[in-house]
């Protein structure tokens, strides 16, 4: 990895068209034997793969599992240990809200406070989401600004919901109030740094007012706050990649992470079909494509082995169409990988393959881990794929005289 | 390598168990066609090689060979280029002195010095080891202590022996005494910090006497100092990665090494088995083993081909034992090279084995360096390793939201 300011003083603006293929947590572990990559039919992928050089890619770092945020970060050439997001600005963009450069943000858990003021549930019993919502109408109407700052309630699933305030000055360097076990008393709004006093004293006032109202509310008779955070000071893709990025997403919170690195993001559908429509209407008008396939990652965190493999399928049908565009360099990977088996994240490298007619092939004949394991690229940090598909589109100059 | 205070926010405490189990020196480089890997006949270790992932690994750069200090600093998940073990602390460690904070140790040898101050012979003319013994005895006899400060000496073999100076308040960062080349006089104690000021006069003081006591035995009628040194401040373990580690290991310099990054020192015999009948009768009550095989190095650096291949032999012989006590993740490597053919460490990287069922399988079907070279794992740096044991035991958290 070679510092921004280094990218961005070699980064030229080309005609030359890039496709980032996302499969969010494609990469899997061995189910009788065959990985989700390795029980899928996939003839367009391993014929791509044919043609390209092949290796595996570490998010953060070997060992290091990645949430979303850091995951898509360095896929979009970001250090994602300079750049955190934070949870609550993660929950606010995967509702779909949108974020000012002040907006303070909060993951918000309705819970139950006894009579001494101890927490007895964190998640007030998992209410129903359409009690979540009535609540949420309530501390909206009650409350809409405090000491000139707007505030901004919106429910999520179950007892989650989003706290947004924005005002100018805001500071979201606090800690969580949320105590992480029962039987403790929600934490004091507690500024990390000093500029943030006056902000924890306005989400302190909001917290008096959260429990004077919900106060006969039982279960739901108090609310924790964690995660508090705002949208970090990141250089858009068009100034340090000099490209004209556009995302194409079904899901919210890839949207939002898209929109941080200044994406433009195109209209689309629900189904992956969907997507390589928006991509071949909206080709001319960019260079830069960021094409994520969510549900790979859904039926891994399910642990649904066979769903998560015909996903992996139905994306290899649409290659053809994305190839049939005509890019200069097409990449296809995952932000981390999501076994299957572990129904969760996890820290095994993903598989990476670019495609470009300016570069090496090797012998991988097969989009699946161990195949792109052994791959010409062989094993590097995924925030090095940003300056290697900028360089085989011709994008890049020299370095040094 | 992500930060240590990444790290230690990502640690959790879980039952799961690693053994790394350490051949130190294996690495080695071809005789007549194979190396010492791959001469020997070691069944059990390709069977396990054939169910891991395999790769090789950099204990600190590609080209750099590390010493023993290094080499297992970045096995055990430490930077080996923040933390810094100077040469006196390793011979300390070397002949089982146990080292104090604050406590200063220095390696010397007793040398031969003209009547104009020069030195004639930086080894004395390699004096017996009873000459040694005798004249530590007379140096401890005379100097007890200086201003408060404790002195020990402790002879090694021929010209050499280890210093310590035990008190509040010293500073190891001094210059060396030994001016590398003979002709030219003993360099004087020169402190590289101001804090070490007090420390170089009580050094001085103790080089003026030991002169003194000397002065009439000639060959060895003074003594030079080198790696004037205190233990590094290393966060241990159970801190960083909530282990509760142990270590068996049959040389005392690998027991220093375990104690100061707060492992458990076990008491084990001299022979390899006895170090699985060690790691047996204490499985229980520990999460992560060291087990550390002495004899491949020191018969690599005697040059002794046949003898190290014998070393892996016996050791393949007791792999059953380990994996009958069921550890989650074994990996199974080396600190450094030490190839017969050099006699001595080298800079090749160590070939690496992670067991772990959460871990992807590869095409590896033997422990030898060219294997791994191919393995799923590919080449990373080896203070990546713990990283990567921890995660595949599940005691890792994810990072970023």
């Amino acid at each position: 990895m070679v510092s921004e300011e280094i990218i961005r003083s070699l980064t030229v603006k080309t005609p030359s068209k890039i496709a980032l293929l996302v499969l969010d947590g494609v990469g899997g572990l061995p189910v009788d034997g065959k990985t989700e990559l390795e029980a899928a039919h996939t003839p367009h992928l391993d014929e791509l793969a044919s043609r390209s050089i092949c290796g595996v890619t570490d998010a953060v770092s070997p060992g290091i599992t990645p949430g979303s945020g850091p995951g898509h970060l360095s896929m979009f050439g970001y250090d994602p240990l300079r750049y955190e997001i934070g949870r609550g600005v993660l929950e606010a963009l995967g509702i779909g809200m949108e974020l000012g450069k002040e907006d303070v943000v909060a993951r918000g858990n309705f819970a139950t406070m006894d009579k001494q003021g101890l927490i007895v549930d964190r998640r007030a019993g998992r209410i129903p989401t359409e009690k979540n919502i009535e609540l949420c109408d309530l501390l909206q109407n009650e409350i809409k600004e405090i000491e000139g700052v707007r505030v901004e309630i919106r429910n999520g699933k179950e007892h989650r919901f989003v706290l947004r305030f924005s005002g100018e000055g805001l500071d979201g360097r606090l800690q969580d109030t949320d105590p992480q076990r029962e039987g403790q008393p929600p934490r004091p709004v507690t500024p990390i740094v000093p500029e943030a006093q006056r902000t924890a004293r306005i989400v302190e006032l909001f917290l008096e007012r959260a429990n004077q109202i919900l106060r006969d509310h039982r279960p739901a008779n108090t609310v924790l706050l964690r995660g508090i955070s705002q949208i970090p000071e990141i250089p858009s893709m068009s100034e340090l990649f000099k490209l004209t990025p556009a995302c194409i997403a079904t899901y919210p919170m890839y949207k939002g992470l898209a929109t941080l690195v200044g994406m433009e993001i195109l209209t689309t559908g629900e189904e992956i079909a969907d997507e390589f429509i928006s991509l071949k209407e909206n080709y001319d008008r960019f260079d830069f494509f960021y094409i994520h396939i969510k549900k790979t990652d859904s039926y891994g965190e399910d642990g649904d082995f066979q769903r998560k493999v015909q996903i992996i399928e139905e994306v290899d049908r649409h290659i053809p169409e994305l190839l049939a565009l005509g890019p200069d360099v097409v990449a296809v990977t995952g932000d981390h990988s999501t076994p299957s088996l572990l129904k969760a994240h996890s820290w095994h490298p993903n598989p990476f393959i670019l495609y470009s007619r300016y570069e090496r092939a090797d012998d991988v004949r097969e989009f699946t881990e161990a195949a792109c394991a052994r791959g010409g690229l062989g094993r590097f940090l995924a925030v090095d794929e940003m300056p290697l598909m900028l360089a085989s589109a011709l994008k890049l100059k020299k370095f040094g005289a």
